[in-house]
């Protein structure tokens, strides 16, 4: 019982720290065995590839599923809270990233869908006890949360647009020019105001020249209102971050605050 | 009389207000019923679709328009000021979400300009309660608006440029390219300013080649300008927000400031 | 003599001045015919429109030349300085504007030149007496020279960094792909790095998509540096103007400044 | 002896130095030198030149490439510590500036890479003396040192992003399309969301567009990100040069401050 107990606690300590030599290399083996396995699945719909090596391939991806249902199982013994890791972001990446073998034995190619385990890969950053990583990723998710809304709004008008402009094209261009129907119109659309610009449908008069033209100069200025707000957001998060890290400053040290005082009063600046 | 006035009064609650469950529930049939008929709009061009439910899709658009057409009515009966509503920006949207259909027994194609209901869904803002996204989307307006002149002035610029690009590129390349006029000159330099770059017309010849590697590096820095300038708005737009949002505090309301004091001890918003 | 005098002064106030209702019927008048004949030259390019029209236009063409001649040699007349005029920006676009038609007796083609005409619209922002306009302009034109010198170094290592991608994927892709020289293989890289992407060369082979790809992210991320240049300048240069606004705040009336006080001893503020 | 030593300080004043003027012509013939080369390589792969001009042109690329070796052995000799320079940054251009020619005895093509010497006109910096431009280099670097983390963590997510579309358009798509590997198929998103969009593979199946369509707004959007990130930084760099530099300003050095202020009553400055 104990020696089970034991067993339990070794395999957490390997599979959920981080901090011990045997939690490292088991981490770096983990990220090798994803890198490999995604690039197995990856080379495998490469024709050459696949004629020459498409049995080893297809051995390699059943192994590593395998040796990551292994793992699964094993995570899932070894956690405090079972039910807290399986429902976890990376309790679902972790069967996610073993169900599409399965699947591709009733509907063969589901396989590809392996390349999800790239999500895997994330715990890279804890392998390299990245905390500063983190810190950055909070850094940018927070602006972009802080952002979302005003995102939000652009994109409904942004949809709006397309779709008016689309149905436009689908009436001026027409079948000859690949305007076959207004949803092809939006498609078109999105590709012009995103400045992506296929090129596989393009307007052919002149009325339709002169519309995507428009489009393309708002697409072009209004790439500003993203970029300005994410900017707008960040510069502000950091001048929080400093105003955090100014509270060291010592001007009005000699000053004596009341006790009630939250903020200096001669110079505005927080009190610890 | 007294019962009409009563059903007025009714109808504009469900129709105005959304803060009962019946106004909530109009607005969300609302919403379903817009989204409904411009798919429908959409789908009745996909030619696959048209030969097979093309009477369907043809009975769905006019029973929508019908639809609104009695709910635009019943609006202005409701209304409390109808030329106000009329004239109203909601009041004109809601209007020409019905026209195309009425016109298109004249003019077969215009039915196509329904797309233009998509504005409606603007209420589901109203629906959702989002007062902040209403705040979120004055934010960006008033960005946008402070941004203006300076945004015109800088595609003021954008537009002789191309003109003169178009002109030149014209000249040196010629018909064998594609630049078979001036207009289509500058359409290209349109296409390639705003990094769309469709390739249905190229440069060809190495002067050509050469004066489209300037305008792409000159369109892409100069991207910055309308960028820099939203965002540079927007972060003077934080600032200022924050410093109102200081002064509202009213925690130090009841604190009798020190003489001396330039910064409440309690906030440390400046006093003045 | 005086009668001269008083024609010179006359056409001065006409032409230079823009505050009176001749002064301002000049300008617009002015303006339209500049639109007019640019368009006359665009228009004249369009082989449908040159076959029916071909006569009438070339026609406009001479007599808005003639118009534009006759209204410089008057500017130079009524003008005070006339040097400075004639090498004022304004006098030598005025001269560009009028010699292509001139030139397209001796060279034929030359006359498209004369799309430069549109330069002279500038003017329309002082017959509107757009003050805060010229500011804007002034604003847009300052920031990008605070930033110029970092742009200019940011595009001293995009353009090493094409020439050194040209030159590989001219060794890894050759001829049969498009990549006939280093040249082509440069402008394919600019072409890619501004993410314009035309299609007209790309790669074809696995080694040239995987430096395509790498180009592509490395444009892709790089836009932000000129962007982020352009917006921390136009941040700081609101700032500067906020700052400025900002002497009127009061908060130290009663504290008295020493005379040679520049700044507020307490709160640190900018004393008139 | 003395001679020699003498012979070196004087090569080292030439080569090393840049404030007098044999230094300064040095370095000016040096420049010109590079971009002869240079030009001459690229030239040399324009086949219609080649035929030509190919004898002169391989007679100049021996010719600067035995200068370049000479000027490389001289530097060597000259330099106060030899194997300091020899691993130094500038040390390794020069060689790698060299060797292509030599490899291309045993290698033909690598000649091509002789467009590495391009790197070696970063010198010009330091030939006009430009030490503001140093500075706006440093600033541009530093900005760009600490938004790496954030960067790379962005690129992370771009990858894992391109990865999983790149597989799902393989299975939506398939070979019709162009989609004939994952691969492939990742190739053509990072195509996508850097809004390159060559044209040569693009969704031809009605979801094949959808996901593309969102891809293409995915790409739109988060372009936001890596600029906000560069903006924000540079903003804060930005202050905080103004902050240093408001410390160095020495105008109230003399005044002595009165015991109750915080700010100096001269310049505004803070005091510690």
């Amino acid at each position: 019982m104990t020696s089970r107990k034991n067993l339990r606690q070794k395999l957490h300590h390997i599979i959920f720290d981080y901090d011990t030599i045997p939690a490292k290399a088991f981490d770096l083996v983990l990220i090798v065995a994803i890198l490999l396995s995604v690039t197995a699945v990856m080379l495998d719909t490469v024709s050459s590839i696949r004629i020459g090596y498409g049995e080893l391939l297809y051995g390699l991806e059943w192994f590593f599923t395998i040796l990551f249902t292994v793992e699964y199982l094993i995570r899932i013994y070894a956690s405090d809270s079972r039910a807290r890791y399986i429902f976890s972001f990376y309790g679902i990446i972790d069967l996610l990233a073993i169900l599409p073998t399965y699947f591709s034995i009733f509907v063969p190619g589901t396989q590809y869908l392996l390349v999800i385990r790239f999500f895997r890969v994330l715990r890279i950053f804890r392998l390299l006890k990245l905390v500063k990583f983190v810190q950055e990723a909070e850094f940018v998710k927070a602006s972009l949360i802080a952002s979302s809304r005003k995102i939000v709004f652009f994109l409904f008008f942004v949809l709006v647009t397309v779709s008016i402009i689309g149905a436009l094209m689908y009436l001026i261009e027409g079948e000859e020019s690949g305007f076959t129907s207004i949803p092809k119109g939006v498609y078109w659309a999105i590709v012009t105001i995103t400045t992506v610009g296929y090129g596989d449908i393009y307007p052919q008069t002149v009325l339709g020249r002169t519309l995507a033209s428009l489009l393309m100069i708002v697409g072009y200025s209004i790439i500003a209102v993203p970029t300005g707000i994410v900017s707008a957001e960040m510069a502000a998060m950091h001048e929080k971050i400093e105003a955090g890290n100014k509270k060291e400053v010592s001007c009005c040290e000699s000053t004596k605050h009341d006790k009630d005082a939250c903020f200096c009063k001669i110079c505005g600046r927080p009190l610890g």
